[in-house]
């Protein structure tokens, strides 16, 4: 059998087993419940609105099946999906709500637990790693120095608060420095949306839509434009920053925040790279889009896989699934409309090339990766 | 000379002379403040963060300049950027602020005032008209029944906030029954933006840059969005909504929210129109983005109007400045650049049908504007 074009899948979380242990030992958010309920599935409680103990266990946070802690359940749905590898990362809330000497001790465990995990299963597993971000820039900057000794380790992936005050805080500078040393690219993700005052009186009667279809990638915009505004690309030029949904809304929105950054007064004005008078940060965000940043797809259209390869370039939107979120709500289903969603807006919207750059070819290259031709076999990209 | 196809600009605002007298009258925000330096235009402070009277005047607010309330100003920035007509609307924060028994005395004034502005010249001007929002359902039914009898006004213009509970309030339905039996457009336009703790503890270094780029297009983005979970389009499908900044962000999210909505248990199962299990609203968020759904092309990028045309259809995308916010900084400049920029989104990445339409042909057909050719002879629109 022809060997057939890789699919990577970097945007995929797990819950290893020692972050499962270290929220069965908490009482504060996040933490785990467990029902009464015979066979019932633990609840994760990861927001503060989940934590309402007038609500029976089984209608607070959501539960957590073995496809959040089963790396075996994972490799069955890679395989049912034709994926050929994953880079596995933590999902939110990471380590965000440690104290700050707890920190690095989790960072370690959970980082040796994720080498040790892809290790067993060469060719088809790696990770991004998870800093101890309550914890000095000193002791972060430890860990990713440590992160070198572990192979299977590719990037980080890193929520938008930083140490606290965002990603435009200078005291996040010493951090920066060391990734873009390292190259190891940042995959940023979103976890605290927007506040909830803004989905009204009657958000309750939309479940979760609101929070995860607008507030998730509005915060990842406005992290990553405070990062921009800031000037993290002018002080560090070589960064890469790979970002989740597809960017949130930034391959949108970039022509109206360069258009205010330029009327905006409050900038004084400088020559930029091409000689033009220009405002706010000396790499334009067009300049910084085109070389530091990538775009994962996991934005369900064609319409937005398209803005997201018009802004950085079909060579740097890479394919994800979000697993395992967004399961078929009818149990039983092999194959899931999210991932066939966000699979189908890739190769319906691009061509040959741009489908096998983005489904995998980008991935290897950003991550360097060294995947075994054969596991490629059951590509369902046909033709390409 | 042939005529030219014409352009017309749908998003363009003003203050009329009796929103400025109301204005005056006022010591709570939003007022005119009157600096003591001879020659300084009057501020407007129109945010609660602009009310700062620690500050020197000439720093809060913002400047109104005879580009805000003078028709005339109007007409030459028309003039010098080739555009045919204009479709005027009160820029915000309309009436939202007033107590219910003032809004409908200032609605019609105001209404009225647009009206006459119209109507002195013929061919160039029309208006979305304000209702004052404050007021009872039944008076601004009132007031919408009344726009009747004034023949330039093509629609109204809308914030996010409705009576005071968001677009999903069911208290609105009367005013939807009435604009949707008049098939009178409604322009939603933000004015609210996003609480500035998202922006952080270095916002102010910023400027405007993050609420007008980010916190106007995410508040548009989640008031549509709520008003069609609460199924507004399934109970007056024929309403017609005209969205400012090309929807915010919902060309670009539309994937997710559907797939979110789909995969949200809270939502009951039922059969779409096309006999499909699905779930949330009965009209689907395609059906209502292409049935319902008008985009201005105020987006700064061809990304943002191939989108907007990829999720309504390029026969219902049109143009529009933003005038006139978003002036040139540097004096004397006869083009604005903010202008240029939507005017080029369109030209350069439609063909030649989609440019005319999007320019010019869909608000002439949305808005039934009876445009007088010859009005149209100085288009710039080369070989269109």
């Amino acid at each position: 059998m022809a060997s057939e074009p890789p699919v990577i899948d970097i945007h995929t979380h797990i819950y290893p087993s020692s972050y499962i242990s270290l929220l069965r030992s908490r009482t504060t958010v996040p933490y785990l419940l467990y029902p009464f309920e015979k066979g019932a599935s633990p609840r994760l409680i990861i927001l503060p609105s989940d934590d309402d103990s007038s609500l029976p266990p089984e209608s607070r946070g959501r539960p957590i099946d073995p496809s959040y802690t089963d790396i075996g359940v994972k490799l069955k749905f890679m395989s049912n999906h034709h994926i050929t590898a994953s880079v596995i990362s933590l999902a939110n809330p990471w380590l965000d709500f440690l104290s700050p000497k707890e920190g690095p001790k989790w960072a370690r465990m959970i980082n040796d637990e994720l080498e040790f995990t892809c290790s067993r299963d060469q060719g088809k597993l790696w990770a991004f790693a998870t800093l101890p971000l309550s914890a000095s820039p000193l002791d972060i900057v430890t860990e990713v120095d440590r992160l070198q000794t572990l192979p299977h380790i590719r990037g980080i992936i890193l929520g938008t608060t930083g140490l606290g005050n965002g990603l435009d805080d200078p005291n996040l500078d010493s951090i920066w420095a060391a990734l873009e040393e390292k190259q190891l690219p940042i995959f940023l993700h979103p976890h605290y949306g927007l506040p909830s005052s803004l989905y009204g009186p009657r958000a309750s009667e939309y479940g979760h839509v609101l929070p995860l279809s607008l507030g998730f990638p509005m915060e990842t915009t406005i992290a990553f434009t405070r990062m921009w505004l800031s000037g993290v690309f002018d002080r560090y030029p070589k960064l890469k920053l790979l970002i989740a949904h597809s960017g949130g809304t930034i391959p949108f929105l970039a022509g109206r925040i360069d258009s205010c950054v330029k009327h905006e007064r409050h900038f004084p004005e400088h020559s930029n790279e091409y000689g033009e008078k220009s405002r706010g940060p000396e790499r334009s965000l067009d300049r910084v889009l085109f070389d530091n940043i990538w775009l994962d797809a996991v934005v369900y259209s064609e319409t937005g896989v398209r803005a997201a390869v018009d802004k950085v370039s079909y060579k740097k939107v890479l394919f994800g699934t979000d697993h395992p979120f967004f399961p078929p709500l009818e149990g039983g289903a092999e194959k899931w409309a999210s991932v066939e969603t966000n699979f189908d807006a890739v190769t319906g919207g691009q061509d040959n090339a741009g489908s096998r750059a983005i489904l995998g070819g980008n991935a290897i290259e950003l991550l360097g990766l060294e995947i075994n031709p054969g596991e490629a076999e059951n590509s369902p990209v046909e033709g390409l």
